[in-house]
């Protein structure tokens, strides 16, 4: 199955987008209004993120005053930064009002400073310490990521005890299934499911049911981390400690799982020089500036190979089929090296890959880059002797493409490793790095050769 | 932060590959046995994941009988096929036994058909129903990725009959947060929250507490749509339901974490024509054999660029600074279309580009390219005439460079959804697409322009 296939979920998206994007056109706000009430605040919320800037800004204005918080908490960061930026202080408080203290914790963290300390000085006192609470700690850690409302109970009290003091607790935290088992210190001892609580004689002790599988996450981990334990035992909820062991709260699937996307992301788009967390519809001098940037540094790269190919400017100027096939080693180097690059990378981010295992990774991407390079050196080489009825200019593109196919499966094997040990990011410096390797590699080796035979 | 720098996870994993594969090494297979023992299923199909093939064999052979099922349940598709491939029927069955029905099934859809049928004839009777119930969906769909062990109540029960049926059953199934509430058909009504159930007053019936927020999805619906609805509604538990809306099964969201994985990673590993289930650690023949094709279709485009650059053999002959620049356009041509593919087909697969927003989009990606091309050609022909210190090539490749860069921009915000109207995975040809005309338009229009002004 192609999965890039409109689907489904897809066409309804876009459906309900040009059903707006006309009522819009037409200029009813009231039609739109009404449109909008029929939509939950996930729906809405992908709306404005598949929407343009400035009908992003419409459609806000359209929106219920008492979805807008929930809507706010779905939107991606930059998004929601934007739609920040129109509100003042008092617009903010109310918005936020009935948010998860860790919902409005990550609002608040896109805010200037200034702001923020004025929209945490006009909540309530116990919103505010809660939210205070989670600001403490860095945005992309397990602290981060939690929620504090939780319900403890001690291991020495029994199923019925718990059962009392939950029917009078009257509601239970979204998402909560299970209870969390700390000592009198607020120690976590471990997590009470609810299915449990439901299934067992009620005179048993909290202590004879507790289940101890989860492993307390300290709040300074960092939240790919969480992600990859989240992934890795199929947790639904995990309890967040400090130093001393003592609870600090929870975190929940429904949390990681954006971070699971991101990261998955982050390799995709750092290869193309680009942020995990861009805005598709970001205006046009922002994705200009961002991509400047990129192509500034390729252009350096380019230059470097340009450099290389001067150097043969005699060689060239007397046999000008070499300018005609040189392009060809360079880019088949630069396609079998990001193969191999690419999958190292995700390797990498899957946690796979270390000392332990890349010298066998390095001797399989050699292995198979000889093979590929034996094929395609054969067939290029016949391609060139047919072409340009000259069997030396065939012999040396058989040589230089060898010599660049296999440079490309030892470059693509270990820039990332070497990079991530010079604490480089390997997904967003490792295509340049390749790039650059193989251009040179492929045009110094090419008319290297060529040199040595026609001079 | 960067997010690929050494994670507290990733060096657990690879400190116990490295002790692991000491053990080995020093051949004490008694040794390696006792580390097992240590791990948890999840742990050792991590270390089984990042294994070589024939490292993973010996290991497999020295885990213990009892966690066999569950390691096996962890692992990728790839990895699981391979070493269910050394087993026999017997094996088999009894390695599955104890594992869900949508897990069992999951292993089963990767053996050849007659293994699949001699293994379903040797399990238990009510095992095989379940199993077959399965079976019966696409792998690829709700129907393949539920869990067909649920709880269900009717409505009119009261919550006390409710949970004293609970306090009898003895036992949920895994992570069940909620029972289904049906009618007397078997069709879906909503759900009950163990939570609600917990805090509500017993005398109450469950027609008044049902949650029906959670829309039952369609057993045909297809998992990467499943997985969006779990992302954007934050799920936890979902119910499956047939034509008639019978409660088939469940859906939990550890079921759905992995196919958001994949999902994300699709686009990263077809951009390099890999499968985004590709197993990292693939022998050489399989490696080379799938980078073979892809080698084979890039090899056509290169060979295409350099048939345009043939074309003016006799330009290059007369200028062979020519020759040395010419790459430079082609290269930041490729740069920038990949940026602003990249961009479109993360969209896409975040199912927020259709009709209604390209035309915004291609307008956003027509003034970014102009921009960075009035840049970036500025730069590149001021480097040109001091290079060559002839001001004819470097307004030639000014103009060259505008042109391929507004390209870039046109084919990079195109040809994806123009693949997508064919049913062509964007991802997988995107990029060959891509670069075949930055390459063509690129050597063409600096060839061709040069052509016009030293002929």
């Amino acid at each position: 199955m192609p999965k890039q296939a409109p689907a489904e979920i897809e066409l309804r998206t876009q459906n309900q987008l040009s059903e707006l994007f006309a009522a819009l056109d037409s200029g009813t706000g009231r039609e739109v209004r009404r449109m909008l009430q029929t939509l939950t605040p996930q729906s809405i919320a992908q709306l404005l993120e598949s929407s343009p800037p400035r009908i992003r800004q419409v459609l806000w204005k359209l929106i219920d005053k008492e979805v807008e918080g929930e809507v706010l908490q779905e939107l991606t960061d930059k998004v929601r930064s934007q739609i920040l930026a129109t509100m003042d202080t008092e617009e903010m408080v109310a918005v936020m009002e009935g948010l998860d203290a860790d919902d409005v914790a990550d609002i608040l963290q896109d805010l200037p400073e200034r702001v923020m300390g004025e929209v945490l000085s006009a909540m309530k006192e116990t919103d505010r310490s809660r939210v205070e609470s989670v600001l403490a700690y860095d945005e992309e850690t397990a602290g981060g990521l939690m929620d504090t409302n939780t319900v403890s109970v001690r291991p020495n009290l029994t199923l019925d005890v718990v059962l009392r003091y939950l029917r009078r607790h009257a509601q239970l935290p979204e998402s909560t299934d299970s209870l969390f088992v700390v000592n009198r210190r607020g120690q976590y001892i471990g997590l009470l499911p609810l299915s449990k609580l439901l299934t067992t004689d009620p005179g048993v002790t909290v202590r004879e049911v507790v289940n101890t599988d989860v492993e307390p996450i300290p709040a300074d981990m960092a939240d790919t981390d969480v992600a990859r334990l989240f992934q890795k035992y199929d947790w639904i909820t995990a309890p967040v400690v400090d130093d001393n062991n003592r609870l600090l709260g929870r975190i929940t699937i429904d949390d990681v799982v954006d971070v699971i996307r991101e990261d998955a992301d982050h390799s995709l788009m750092s290869l193309a020089g680009l942020d995990e967390e861009e805005d598709t519809f970001a205006p046009i001098p922002r994705t200009a500036r961002r991509r400047a940037l990129w192509l500034g540094i390729n252009l350096l790269t380019a230059l470097l190979a340009s450099w290389v190919i001067s150097l043969f400017q005699g060689t060239l100027d007397k046999v000008v089929a070499l300018a005609v096939l040189m392009p060809i080693v360079a880019s088949m180097g630069g396609v079998a090296g990001s193969q191999t690059l690419t999958v190292v990378i995700r390797g990498m981010a899957l946690g796979q890959i270390g000392r332990s295992n890349l010298s066998w990774l390095l001797s399989r991407e050699l292995g198979s880059g000889a093979l590929n390079a034996l094929l395609w050196s054969a067939v290029i080489g016949g391609v060139a002797a047919f072409w340009f009825g000259d069997s030396h200019i065939a012999w040396i593109i058989v040589a230089a493409m060898m010599i660049n196919l296999v440079t490309a499966a030892i470059a693509g094997a270990i820039l990332p490793v070497l990079l991530r040990a010079l604490r480089i990011d390997p997904a967003l410096a490792g295509g340049v790095a390749l790039t650059t390797v193989t251009d040179v590699v492929g045009f110094m080796s090419f008319l290297g050769l060529a040199t040595l035979y026609f001079a």
